[in-house]
């Protein structure tokens, strides 16, 4: 069954690199992949470094050269974990070559790159490695909403609350830098929660954003929020920052409807919170459900009920679920045209910004 | 309606005598009593602060002797909230006299006491204080239970845990001194898990219990421990202790049966954690359940769904209901034969720490 | 000390007619006043309720005629707890006439009204009731921020959400009618959130909203949100809705500084949520703050530790904080200028509903 | 600095050979481990499923005697995750055959074979998969209590929750098999309650349990309850059950010492609370403190602050821990001797459920 081979080569060693490696390497382990994953190339700009990643991680081959996995033949999956900026032209080249392109969020710098990373990509099988579809309670969340049981929606807030903005000692990463990262929270944090909104409520009508840099002389903005209205009428409320002290890694989101609630938090990611307005008016009430069944989305492949899975379980189940789409032909999000989707919004949202105008998303230009 | 008089002699000025004082000023307002109260008689031993205390609460006249309160042939209703000690000669006297008798917990300081008492009061209208029974999440538990929602029990589990215990300037209240007290957490803090679970899930069969006092020369005890097996074949653990630091007045149960679990917390009093079990599998959680809707017990003759009560609020639906039974000749519970119940079990619990046996309810003796 | 007499006019019989009955009737209890208060007068329309109001909550006299209030020289204090539309010409009458007047929130239905009311109060002692400065977890936060426990501000997000808007049987309440109300959420939930956010975080430069009214025909709004510039350069983000399908009470704060983060929800109103930033960093964690200590701010007159409280105790202690300030001749906040506070703010978040543009407080004029 | 080989033989192919499994290939990769690992056999009873796991897991060749790990020369480690019963003969085989035993837990079926196994062992090194010391917030409150942060311990609570009791789809696995897993929640949870009470508070002077099993003709215990005392004065109680519906896996303590109370729950088990009782009286509150920092214990070779693990964590960090003792000679905790003063305890334990009398440890004998 797994005798078709997918060699792959990862561009990129940082923390994401370690995410992605990983992946590959206990994807097998977990799903009946359709796949044998070759871990064939690593690519990488610090040489020392590159070579003890590849090691620990059992990547077969390393460069210093993105362009050697666009060139090489026997590449069929390129996946990009590299700094922000260099997204579009990499996958760009990738797509000409003919590649499977997965790529890490956000899709690109700007609404235009997305665009021609798209067009690139007509034709290929693409990925946008917004991992937090493959959370099971937001998996669970999203077959909740899809069955209707929680009716039409009227609110849908979300927020990712981050503490390490003041930390000096991350001064220095390309997180903070603009011409690498584009910029701070808004391409960090936002888009996570972009592409989880658009996933549970659809599409965004149009928004209104602010922004704030709290740290002197520093490019980026530290902390982002919006208002949004949805197409199908509800309203959201959106913040993203570095600021938020005592939040780790909180992203959160809560959705009222006029079937009830459901309530997310990450730093919580095997609990979802489900209020059902159904039931006798006595007995509601928020249930902390414990999304660890066998038949709950996802966690099934990993452990069994109470034994709680993590942040990297969310990587090997974006790509197995990818890899199942691709060897089936069938349709897999989050693509590149999910990825530009969010972009669009966060398009939306900059150019508001700007403007302190509300901005209709389809007419967004940034 | 409401024409018929009720004259009221409370005796006890402390804590409870402020907690049962604000029930008799606050009936009136949120219940259609039958009886107008009057508030004829408040005794205490030190005249000072008594002058003071029946002026703030209303108290028509004031006696340093509480044999005025039985003697007076205008007294209908004798409120003991004195020290433990006192409680079996106030009763017996109080009953003699054709009262109406409510009485603090613990009914007494023994077995025989209680017993005594029970004797005394037959014929009469009584009432113990086991406030908590009128917490509304408690009274809604218990109708789910009663409903056959839990279905058959297996644990039972409670504790009540203060943290007082070790603080200096508490030494010299009557409740660590054994000849007021009789005992230390046993009749204060046990009494209450123990009558919450005579009403939430029937009679005790036997138990050992184990208690400890970790204060030097100490004559109380500091903490109580004890397992129970219940008539309906239900596994209990119950504690009590003044030394659980980092719990106020965690007063606590969580019971799981074949349909679900109860959770409660008197620091949360307005909650009850309800897992229902029947619910589809996936759907399955504890819920939070706000025991503040109009139709749930109690609550509805407060304020409105989401403004919660507190503490005083259980002494108001106490008195409320007890007057409620009164004028219509109906059963009440808690009553002195209930208080005897509870201390019928820890007398057995008592003589278990003792013996170091597994001792029977039936056969206790203390 | 108590002899000096305070005779009351209490203007309203509805909820908030009953939570300030109970304020008058408690105060006493739970704290020493310098006055002596006599319920004096109760005002409402319908004469079948209001006697047994009247009589329930022992008001000695009663009026269908608010007039009768102001005109009466025997009543030195007046309380109106009527429908918003009253407020204005109800308190600007009564000051005139020399009393002392309290008034429920929000201040007015509109920026000149309240300014009116203002000027009109010049030199006469008044509240506005906003109640909720009284949750002892509110005031220590108030304290924990003054005392610079939370250093810079960098957020500050709250949200009042309630369930009750699709609710068919609460049509007919004036709260849903336009004319009495003013408007939907936002006189009624959004001012409770702008009144604390003044309070703890100081005043507002400028700020953007957007309303919904989700039922048709609806002439009210049903949500409200806004995103918010402080003075202080902290961003809100705000949320007032009747359509959070799972929440019934809640209203929520959270404010993260550069020293940590205050957490608050009034359906837990006994708690407060604490991250210290400064403790050592393996140790910080939010702490679960019962707000029930002897020397935290408020509860002391109340219960013990851990003997929770409810709603109806902010009302008692704002009563009781006015009137010894009213005594000691010492400012007393919420006043009507705080009111005044209050509703310029609202005007500018209205005005920018309707312009769609980013308002600031000093230019707004509804 | 990892060229020195490892070879390993893993007997079991059931949920704890994959968790086992598992560690092996991950280890590497999130520690800088001084060994290199071969995965060279794999043994288990059923050959079908036995190449598909070895194949899944990488393990090099299978055998269907476990005999074979231990007769080949070419083997280092023996890794024994087979039924309970097991354990004795196959942990002393190949112990005598000069192997680096790892041994699921329970250690043993009784008393006098863990004691068998301990001789055996002597000179060797073993490990006990007492997986839950490896719990970041586990070994975080041994930090903490070791350094004295709670002072003198009064209470130490503990309770393994499950509820798949009830389940009939579970009957005729070996947990249900007396034969095979020696007793029911016993062996299973109890232990796991026992060795982290072990690790945190130290021996156990004395204690007394009871046993219930709900399902009639079942010839195990469904649910195990056990009051003890420890040799630090203080008191635990202690339940393990599969009868606690609304329980996925809630393995639980809390302890509460004179500096203040730690509180855990494996559901959550990247938290930790914490109630320090040292700081200031106004604001003392349990800590929610999520236990991912990178100084944190374990947490740091895994993710990013906030970033959280889960249960299959616990077993990486056992493996590569004991991997560094053994590399550098140091002690290693729990191994064959932990394990028998687990089984020590039980015996206790088990030996009060039938003389209903309390239990010295030192004399247990089962």
């Amino acid at each position: 069954m797994n005798d078709r081979l997918l060699r792959v080569a990862l561009l990129g060693q940082g923390f994401m690199g370690k995410a992605h490696s990983n992946a590959y390497a206990q994807a097998p382990h977990f799903y009946d992949l359709p796949f044998r994953l070759r871990r064939t190339l690593l690519c990488g700009r610090d040489k020392t470094s590159l070579a003890a990643t590849a090691s620990r991680w059992e990547w077969e081959e390393i460069s210093t050269d993105w362009r050697s996995a666009i060139d090489r033949k026997d590449i069929d999956l390129v996946d990009i974990a590299l700094p922000n900026y260099l997204h579009a032209e990499v996958a760009i080249a990738a797509a000409r070559a003919g590649k499977i392109v997965l790529c890490e969020k956000p899709l690109a710098l700007s609404l235009p790159e997305a665009e021609a990373m798209v067009d690139a990509a007509r034709g290929r099988r693409t990925m946008v490695w917004f991992n937090y579809r493959r959370v099971p309670a937001i998996a669970y969340a999203h077959e909740l909403i899809e069955e209707g049981r929680l009716g039409t929606i009227y609110h849908y807030d979300a927020a990712y609350r981050q503490q390490w903005g003041p930390d000096l000692s991350r001064v220095g990463s390309w997180k903070l830098d603009r011409a690498q990262a584009g910029s701070g929270v808004a391409d960090d944090l936002l888009t996570h929660l972009l592409d989880t909104a658009l996933y549970l409520n659809g599409p965004v009508a149009e928004a209104i954003a602010v922004s704030r840099t709290f740290v002197p002389n520093r490019a980026i903005d530290d902390a982002f929020e919006a208002m949004i209205r949805f197409d199908n009428g509800s309203l959201g409320m959106f913040e993203a920052t570095r600021f938020a002290i005592g939040c780790r890694n909180a992203n959160t989101f809560q959705v009222h409807g006029a079937g009830g609630m459901l309530r997310f938090n990450l730093e919580r990611l095997n609990h979802l919170e489900f209020f059902d307005a159904t039931q006798p008016a006595l007995e509601q009430g928020a249930r902390d459900v414990l999304v660890t069944e066998m038949k709950h989305p996802i966690f099934g492949n990993f452990w069994r009920p109470g034994h709680i899975i993590g942040y990297e379980h969310t990587f090997i189940a974006a790509l197995a679920e990818f890899l199942e789409c691709l060897a089936r032909d069938l349709e897999f999000h989050p693509d590149f045209a999910d990825g530009l989707a969010v972009q669009r919004v966060l398009a939306a949202l900059q150019q508001s910004v700007t403007t302190r105008q509300w901005t209709s998303v389809a007419e967004a230009r940034v």
